[in-house]
């Protein structure tokens, strides 16, 4: 029963794309990444995904739209709609999904992050 | 699939301590409130219970212990541990909970909000 704070977690890591564990909660992890750049476009067949920008803006492409995300807005993707973080200046990033969600979905490539760090 | 702002939800809303929905994940919700004052003693049987300062402060108070909550700060609540939040001046915070929950967990008084509105 810690206090978490985020800007201090933010400061713990640089890379982007690797979410890391910050607290949990019924099952559910609450994880903090940074984005730069593209993602891969993907989708979670059983698991609605929660955004929410701490730090920076981000868009949220989707195959038929994009939503912009400033600082203080979130967003629910849900299971099974392809998706597609794109970040043109670094955003820090929570997300609140099952502990069981691969970061890129039904996708594996080279931004795939198997087992996740612990902040 | 729509953007959800804030600062936006808190000027749509005055009262403290009853919870508006703003989001749903996974059977989970994602809910604001204000809180003023002091709550009751309470304790949820079968939830896990995230409280994420968006604007302002409050103090988290355990049966031996209190924790202080800045903005931009968060803390889990287990399961079966009895808490109290009192805010000294009115904070705007984000839960994160199952749909089932109840705001005073195994208490039933004037702060109990049975049906939830959403945003």
């Amino acid at each position: 029963m810690e206090r978490v704070n985020l800007a201090e977690k933010a400061d713990l890591f640089s890379e982007h794309w690797k979410p890391k564990v910050i607290a949990e909660v019924n099952g559910h992890q609450v994880k903090f990444v940074k984005f730069l750049g593209e993602f891969v476009w993907h989708h979670h067949e059983a698991e609605d995904e929660l955004f929410l920008v701490v730090r920076g803006r981000f868009r949220m492409d989707f195959r038929n739209r994009s939503v912009w995300l400033e600082q203080g807005e979130l967003i629910v993707v849900p299971r099974g709609i392809e998706h597609r973080p794109v970040a043109e200046e670094e955003v820090s990033v929570l997300l609140f999904e099952p502990g069981s969600t691969l970061n890129t979905g039904n996708v594996r490539n080279a931004f795939t992050t198997e087992t996740l760090e612990r902040l």
